[in-house]
């Protein structure tokens, strides 16, 4: 089910500027038992992601009230939001009005073994670099070629990610999620002021750590810093929290196929505790 | 007129990744008497980005026959070629099997003032940076919001391009076009080889330069070094070859006013007779 505009349609004008140049921003949002998990959140950064391509932000009613209705009677499934700027003006240069085309589609939750969260998966060391670009550094973007070939470096259906650096050697994240790890009882998170998309699921593990009063660090860690680790884990807004048990060729987390990590195994009962009671109460 | 895969239509499925992630590349060609001006330049950039980003070619007699189709009878047009990854494959993770989307359509030629070639342009400096990415440098994909921020930055109809410098401070190139100076006779153009777009119309400059026994440099160049240059010009496919008269608050070309340079003259002058004698010789 995909509504265009609100209208259920499948196909736009090629026209579009988010075809033409990537001109836009995406969200996806888990559905679980009719409810749109972290829904005000993940409408706040594409606000914010608006605000910053100078695209008018649609009717925030109406939005909710399409992405409410395809979530209807969904045990569960994932909400994809996608906002361009429309189609108009005169290459690059935008129109004086934007109209923005407004895209509200549900799709089947992807099947991710059970597993993954319980024991951990198996992660890799992508050749793809990400660039630096300050501007859109954060942001869910349509521009988004360096996640899609990094994601093509391997087909080994036993290896779940990869994980990049950008052009200085700091490691940023993975293909789709954003990364932690934890040293002497210290989580670290890569800071996203260069490159990288800041992760609804990343937001809430730095407020939660926080809050049971973890000690939380950001900023330029090298590979060697992560191979150190004493845990590792990835986070987005489908997959929940990932611990990394294996990143073959540089550090085996041998307790990991045993047991997660304490400081990993705390945020992944925070986070179901948390879907528990905000969305769970009336099911 | 519009061809997506041969079929005259002017939508596209929503699922086309050329619209999820901008996993596609585009080409921008000018039609003039029914030809296709450096067509095959073309073609080769197109074949280079779709193997640097593992996009099978299209067939090739299918592009050029739907190409010379559209530009049947045209006076004076611009044919636009797209090449998307087409549809499926999971999230970032592409299909095995890839299917190209082959969009082939014709635009209106811009109406330019004749005096922008002949007495030169004003162009600015952007504020928008370029982010550095070697992976993508030189390649046209439909990654392009860099371009559609920069162009946002000036409304002023008197001001025709704008000049975009890189995050090391390095001049690049106009929102739309390559970027020229000449100082003591040498002829200066930025390296692409972290960020920018290899134009077409450089590479004639550059191959026809050479041919004059013009001194070429190519590096990293500061506004500095631009602002001390004693000729500046732009290209690409559809303007040719813009002098640049001014660049306000930088630099005044003030002979500009009155003249174009000679190394600029010259060019203009060799483009001139190549298109003459390649394509207007049977008309």
């Amino acid at each position: 089910m995909i509504l265009i505009n609100g209208e259920n349609q499948s196909q736009l004008a090629i026209s579009d500027r988010g075809f033409q140049y990537g001109d836009g921003l995406f969200e996806t949002i888990e559905v679980l038992n009719s409810h749109l998990i972290f829904f005000e959140q993940h409408l706040q950064r594409l606000a914010l992601g608006c605000e910053k391509l100078l695209i008018p932000f649609p009717d925030k009613q109406l939005l909710i009230h399409e992405a409410t209705a395809l979530s209807q009677n969904i045990k569960r499934g994932v909400l994809k939001i996608i906002i361009t700027r429309g189609s108009g003006g005169r290459g690059y240069r935008f129109p004086d009005v934007i109209q923005p085309t407004r895209i509200v589609s549900l799709h089947p939750f992807p099947e991710y073994s059970p597993d993954f969260q319980q024991h951990g998966i198996v992660a890799r060391i992508c050749q793809q670099r990400l660039g630096l670009n300050p501007t859109f550094a954060g942001l869910k973007t349509l521009n988004r070629l360096e996640q899609v070939l990094a994601r093509a470096e391997w087909n080994n259906p036993e290896i779940q990610e990869g994980i990049l650096l950008d052009l200085n050697g700091c490691v940023i994240e993975g293909t789709m999620s954003n990364l932690f790890f934890v040293k002497n009882n210290t989580l670290y998170t890569p800071l996203l002021t260069q490159t990288g998309i800041a992760g609804i699921m990343r937001d809430f593990v730095l407020q939660t750590a926080s809050a049971e009063g973890i000690q939380i660090e950001q900023g330029c860690f090298s590979l060697e810093q992560l191979c150190a680790a004493d845990e590792i884990f990835l986070t987005n807004s489908i997959i929940g929290i990932w611990p990394v048990k294996d990143l073959p060729g540089f550090k085996n987390l041998a307790g990991f196929n045993a047991h997660v990590g304490e400081i990993t195994k705390t945020l992944q009962s925070k986070l179901a505790q948390y879907k528990q009671q905000v969305y769970q109460h009336d099911n």
